[in-house]
């Protein structure tokens, strides 16, 4: 939430972004980002009848065949930590040099309004998977990638040096580019 | 070990199937099952200076982007059991009905012959993972593949019938058809 409030903020974005009444249980149960960020707001939008964004994100990695993918958050299991994650992670690709352990994160956002009109889009950013966590910030896998180009992990950089380059940053983009904010 | 020796005795192969002296320690960093199966059978006749089989297999699953492959023995980390590797995938493909948990067992044999003759072949079994382990034979991914046709677990099956459609036995049946064994 308050990263999507920090891109929206730089991409000029006025909105008045707050998060739901409450949570709704919907089960993640497609097999795209989008189409998962499209389920999710859809429900919200139903429910509380108001405009409702919905952010679908996860880690691609080219050795795993593009897995976690959209398992990223319950790679290791459905009640897994992020460092249960990342272990994982990390023990499956042990023994891969750098040249094989590209990776993107990706972030699809959707945007229902009650009116009916949908807006999605997606976003990615190109890297590596390191061979062992490094830095604090952030979350989920951002430990452990790092961006094409860059020295650092996503969890060394600065939040704003992140979301310049971040994968949500750019779905984010994209979709006001498309008018879903209007 | 024993696996194999009753489907080459079925197919009518008189080769005396050996363990071994010792085992070597071979990384398998290849991505493809042939190309590990390979890499075990080379390092095995040249150490050993006797033909060399091996054997590399694994699982398939079409909702995992076809993982864990040639990661299967070790999907939930490096030192999984068993039962680890399979509760692992059973959460990933949770909520997913049976239309959507097609898998393949996938197995590739390599006989390298000290004089530098390589064979390989491929064999696979088409099924799908059901929702909780069933049956106390076989190994491995056994107790949740339940192959195409029929509506038990290999681990529910005799070594008779097992043995008679398993991917071991249908790429060891091809390696001996390319006159691997003469």
């Amino acid at each position: 939430m308050a990263e999507i409030r920090r891109i929206l903020s730089v991409l000029g974005v006025t909105a008045d972004v707050q998060a739901a009444p409450r949570q709704l249980e919907v089960a993640e149960t497609e097999s795209t980002f989008v189409g998962n960020a499209l389920l999710k707001a859809r429900a919200y939008a139903r429910e509380f009848g108001e405009p409702a964004l919905a952010d679908d994100s996860g880690l691609c990695v080219a050795a795993l065949n593009d897995l976690p993918g959209v398992l990223s958050a319950r790679w290791a299991g459905r009640e897994a930590s992020d460092t249960k994650n990342v272990d994982l992670l990390l023990d499956q690709l042990s023994g891969l040099p750098s040249a094989k352990r590209d990776a993107r994160f990706v972030c699809a956002v959707a945007l229902v309004h009650p009116d009916g009109r949908e807006f999605c889009a997606e976003g990615s950013v190109s890297g590596e998977i390191v061979d062992a966590p490094r830095g604090q910030n952030g979350f989920g896998y951002d430990p452990v990638f790092m961006p094409t180009g860059h020295e650092v992990t996503t969890a060394q950089m600065s939040e704003e040096l992140k979301d310049s380059l971040s994968h949500r940053f750019h779905a984010l983009k994209e979709l006001a580019a498309r008018g879903a904010f209007n």
